[in-house]
């Protein structure tokens, strides 16, 4: 393992039980009965817990929208030409995407990064440039990239959420753009759950039958041909992730490691938390579930994570918009523990 | 039928069919593949429909809570004491509750009603006081109170929706306060779904085994002692309803006859939307389910309006809590509809 990468994981601490318990005793105190505020109530004593606080306020609240392509477009894996990766980095740095409309409503920033789109970008001020290469290889083939250019990736999503941590972040959702990135996650998927594809694979942004058989084909020879060791997530992540996928798992690992909750957005997200998790299992209490996605195979994803997402809206868009809603809902619940009034304050009876 | 109130009945229209179409066909030109934001989608087409505005936006965003009593408390039949019911109210008032908090949250104002509290509450400027009386009659030995005493209260509704959307209200989510009100809103559901007691009937604010019992067999007796009318949803309110019922119902009439959604929240106000559903099926398409609550038969009142809520946080607090998040949602989906660019003017390239 990369000494830089096992330092960050190595930060990475177990939850504030003391500051939860606090957060549980005073959930148990406000003017409403027990337990009654249901998920959000759970929430908020999570996050007491990662910010190692009683009583979080999250105000500084940022979407990292990733953006990476992925040689195996060239199988015919997806509705869309690679064009519109570039295309959608230039209109979310606009403000005409779905994920700017939603995190403007939640008051979130996005954060735009090249981990690795295969065009060159014009420069703009509000675009981060952390691109390792020009998309990544065809999965189907060999693998996606070297290992070098793995933690390459993971470390520069660590460097990114630093930044931002520095300029203010309590809380960040994961986000990403990349034409066929459903392909190279469902390979993540298939590698480490062990689950068969037809049970994983989906239809992204809209592939038909013949386009999903191809998809189903081209994930099982993904695996067959690379034969990622499931138990090793670096080695998964070279052989058939993808750079965004890796810049999302490394933003996860430096949100843990600086005591920032993460909220993991759909398909895309949830195969880069699995890498996050398998390179650190201490991660997983800081992760957030926002949403599940239409795509198939994410709720099993989702349960091999062991997280329960906290919306089910049938969207399958990614870029963050699903981490955008599920923002708004741990702010919630931060302000339901923080600004009710207690029983003894408002002088409301308590349960006979 | 009173002719107050066949008056307003009539004024609800069926949606605008082709402001609906109008949003469809924009949400299919907006950069992102076609449907992947979910329920968003469809969510903006229908507010599109309530409208008559193929561009909806939300601004004013209300909560109307209403309080009431219930004599059925005598039964035993919840975990708090009636006193609670005029304390809360003083602490909506004074912006301590959840949806206080939440209503913040989300930019919504909260209105406060008093629809028939057993206490004589303090004048307040922020109180709006429509009291038909001091808390219903016991629905285990009685009606809940006279037909006319239910016109009552549902004009009152209609009244405080319309004194709102005069001031600025674009949405509505509803909210309810009342001690021992799952209990009229079970028997609501009893007589209107024809299900057992011990399909419909939970725990409330938190009675035990006993308690439960208890309540079943309360529910059970009201609807036997006062046999409401099935299909006479006036006749059912005024059996075995509550006065915040009521004015719930008439809250969402009101907007419906106005062209305003109404954002039902959990038990009670889903019992209300039946009973404004009982009265004028035609108010069906002006309602979105906030949430499913953690209260027993919500799904099954909710499957009997034809609704699915968006939201499932394991939430039984009441208040308009679930509402105040379903109408975040609602001003998203207007939000995607109205803010984001389309592949045209972004020079997005669409699936091949």
């Amino acid at each position: 393992m990369d000494h830089r990468l096992q330092t960050i994981l190595d930060r990475i601490q177990p939850l504030d039980a003391v500051a939860q318990e606090h957060a549980r005793a005073r959930q148990d105190m406000l003017t409403k009965p027990r337990g009654s505020m249901g998920r959000l109530e759970a929430l908020s004593v999570q996050l007491a817990g990662i910010y190692g606080q009683p009583l979080p306020a999250i105000q500084h609240k940022v979407i990292v929208t990733m953006a990476g392509d992925h040689g195996v477009v060239a199988e015919g894996v997806s509705a869309y030409p690679q064009e519109v990766t570039p295309q959608m980095v230039y209109n979310f740095l606009r403000g005409g995407a779905a994920i700017n409309v939603l995190a403007r409503h939640v008051g979130a920033r996005v954060v735009v990064v090249d981990m690795g789109v295969a065009a060159d970008l014009e420069a703009h001020p509000d675009l981060i440039v952390k691109k390792v290469a020009h998309g990544t290889e065809n999965i189907a083939r060999g693998p996606a990239m070297t290992q070098e250019q793995a933690v390459q990736a993971l470390l520069a999503g660590v460097e990114v959420v630093e930044q931002q941590i520095a300029r203010g972040l309590d809380i960040v959702g994961t986000g990403d753009m990349g034409i066929a990135n459903t392909t190279p996650s469902a390979a993540i998927a298939l590698a480490m759950t062990g689950r068969a594809a037809a049970d994983i694979v989906g239809r992204g942004t809209g592939v038909d039958d013949a386009g999903l058989a191809r998809k189903v084909a081209t994930v099982e020879q993904a695996v067959s041909v690379n034969r990622p060791d499931p138990q090793n997530a670096l080695d998964v992540l070279t052989k058939v992730g993808g750079y965004e996928i890796a810049g999302i798992a490394g933003v996860i690992l430096g949100a843990a490691a600086n005591h920032r909750p993460a909220v993991i957005d759909g398909f895309i997200s949830t195969a880069a938390a699995m890498i996050a998790v398998g390179l650190a299992p201490q991660v997983r209490p800081y992760l957030v579930a926002a949403h599940c996605s239409q795509e198939k195979g994410h709720r099993i994803m989702l349960e091999w994570l062991g997280l329960a997402p906290l919306l089910d809206l049938d969207m399958r868009l990614g870029e963050g918009t699903g981490a955008a809603l599920g923002i708004s809902l741990a702010e919630a619940a931060c302000k339901i523990l923080a600004e009710m009034a207690t029983f003894g304050e408002a002088g409301v009876s308590d349960k006979e």
